[in-house]
């Protein structure tokens, strides 16, 4: 079982400091991420392909005491898939997808929410709680269903409708907060302190991060134990990508890898503090107002920018930003190229790819892993067809006429 | 690799024959229903859990030849829950929920959907075709476009919105017809065999009933190894009642299990004829016209009914009807006490459950599995909570009323 034997604190300026005392680590996390490291050896990585235990099955690299899985739904073990389709229409050879819809509330964010979530069953916690512009409160509110416990979740008052329908359907006690993200953040920090809720928020709770780091170990697994050349994920508050780099480096620290892939951080162009601060090579992230369709990353002050500026740059990767239209023109192009069903956040990291070919980031050549984040399914507004069907009565002569007209438009 | 030796073709009126030559019966399409049949032996089952191979794991039971597997989406390897909540609200100790909602485009139709498009793949068939009151559909679209295959879907005029959105979406052609649902599957089997198309109706094309198998192949060993009391499932066209059935009773022929379970089929109050035939003794199916908000499962004339009554009959099950006011508390339940997203259509079999404990069908201490064949999140139409969410400005103590005055709701 995982025990972590020491932390690491970093602060918003970009320094970090070590401690050996996890607990003593735990208590800074008012003023720094915390982050949780291990006693690395090869005996703590599993030796058979990734199989039906899903993210568990890398449970002595999670911070896990010995016992049952409490949590009652399965998450993690996400295929790769690279359809012949979407490698035609990138360009590029070898490309994987990271097909994280599969999971329980179809987003990555399902992995963090198992791993909260059974700390709070095995901790008898009753009550969690977040903030979230939709995707962490979907997972946290149907994985709370899921645990039996109750959630209370914050939300900005622009909300996406579809995603605030589904934590509402699912039972939780949902709160918008009328002075945006920001201020539903500091108010559910707030509001977990005062009353004792476990809180689940991203950034803040280092078991997030712990638990997207099997992204990066199941992909390595996936590949034949090989890691690739480079992997491309959003990058909103920034946990995603700074999970994917934590589970790559804990793979080198084990000795089973190398190095490290080359990470692209992809964020919006109406929303990119993360990629602002790396041109301009600032140590501190200068929060902006975000300005983009791309719900899942818009996050104007990300609380893990400045681990995700430390992880690319420690990778040798770089930023994209991608705009709105790209990000719809990639969720197009995954699901009539690839069969795949991303929102546009979900989208961002094929988006990214295009942009990163195009200006030198990335080779065509390369072994490239995209991250795809979020379904397509849990924001309807982003299905909007550009073609109509074709209308018929039952005759097969009428058919083969609309069919000729059809396939000219 | 699976070499069907024989085959099954059973007529309206339920009577059957035996064909040893496997061609003669797939030529006789047109007038029955064709199942294939092995050379059974303990030898075709594999030996270890069900893996990331999914699907495809079952292949010495599958209709394929040798040789990779050229379908680019991974399909099976489903999870089998047991969430403690809806054990708690069912009164059922020993229940399972098959979850279906986790493949590619989240229904059970996405197996089907694979080995078509395998087969389609293998055999340079540009196109696929299908009708569909929309699951189907929308798996075949967004299928296609994984494969690099031509899509042409026919659907009824009262299609839902959002799966339509989806398969146009996915790029399939999608036709419209204006009779409704029987009326499109009958153009479309002509259109199929007039311009040459592969034709995956459910009912029509024996892939699709051996594709569906596989979801018992992966109960029983997800049980142990162990075949469960009861199962039950929705039955709207049949095939999918009909491949569990066909499933199991491949495991004991051979050899690897004692028996089926009993199966319990489950139809909406508004469109049961199979239950009707059931109640009454007759041997053919009276359509109907369909009047159920479960779109999944309103086929008032289903292709595989009189399957669908042998099955349920040699495995000493029965049928169950269910109202719209059932199954919409059914989607509730399964969200709010199991954390599980199924549309009416696919919270049909835990509704049915309910009403086959109430009427003495099933005990309460039999072990039991639901089938969830289809997910919410494609039809965010019945997403409609009963609650708002709570509004405050971000202040610790405004939070803390209106908590207290919301929990009071």
């Amino acid at each position: 079982m995982g025990v972590p034997v020491a932390a690491r604190v970093t602060r918003a300026d970009g320094s970090s400091q070590r401690f050996e005392d996890v607990a003593a680590a735990l208590a800074q996390v008012d003023s720094g991420l915390v982050e949780l490291l291990y006693d690395y050896s090869p005996a703590l990585v599993p030796g058979c392909p990734p199989d039906q235990g899903g993210m568990w099955r890398y449970r002595d690299l999670l911070p896990l005491d010995p016992g049952p899985i409490a949590y009652p739904l399965p998450v993690g073990g996400t295929p790769l898939v690279a359809p012949p389709g979407l490698r035609r229409a990138s360009g590029c050879a070898h490309l994987w997808v990271k097909d994280e819809t599969r999971g329980p509330t179809g987003s990555n964010k399902d992995r963090a929410t198992a791993l909260v979530l059974e700390h709070a069953l095995r901790g008898g916690q009753e009550t969690v709680s977040c903030a979230s512009t939709g995707n962490v409160a979907a997972s946290l509110a149907v994985g709370a269903a899921a645990a039996g416990k109750r959630a209370v979740i914050f939300v900005p008052a622009e909300v996406d409708e579809s995603k605030l329908a589904l934590m509402l359907f699912a039972g939780a006690t949902v709160v918008k907060v009328r002075e945006g993200y920001a201020a539903a953040f500091r108010l559910s920090r707030e509001a977990a302190k005062a009353f004792g809720w476990c809180d689940r928020n991203t950034g803040v709770n280092p078991l997030t991060v712990e638990a997207k780091k099997t992204v990066a170990f199941e992909v390595w697994e996936q590949l034949d134990r090989e890691v690739p050349d480079v992997v491309v994920a959003p990058v909103g508050d920034g946990p995603t990508l700074c999970g994917l780099a934590k589970g790559f480096r804990e793979l080198v620290a084990c000795g089973v890898a190398e190095r490290m892939p080359r990470l692209i951080g992809v964020q919006a162009e109406g929303c990119q503090p993360v990629k602002r601060a790396w041109e301009t090579g600032a140590s501190r992230i200068e929060p902006v107002q975000p300005a983009t369709l791309a719900d899942g990353i818009a996050v104007g002050d990300p609380v893990s920018g400045v681990l995700a500026l430390r992880d690319v740059r420690e990778s040798g990767g770089g930023f994209v930003a991608v705009s709105d239209a790209e990000l719809l023109e990639a969720v197009r192009t995954l699901a009539t190229a690839g069969g795949l069903l991303a929102e546009p956040a979900g989208a961002a990291a094929y988006a990214g790819l295009l942009r990163g070919l195009e200006c030198g980031l990335v080779d065509r050549t390369e072994r490239v892993v995209i991250l795809m984040t979020g379904t397509l399914l849990k924001t309807p507004r982003f299905l909007r067809p550009q073609v109509r069907p074709l209308e018929v009565e039952a005759d097969l002569s009428a058919l083969a006429q609309v069919l000729a007209e059809g396939e000219g438009c």
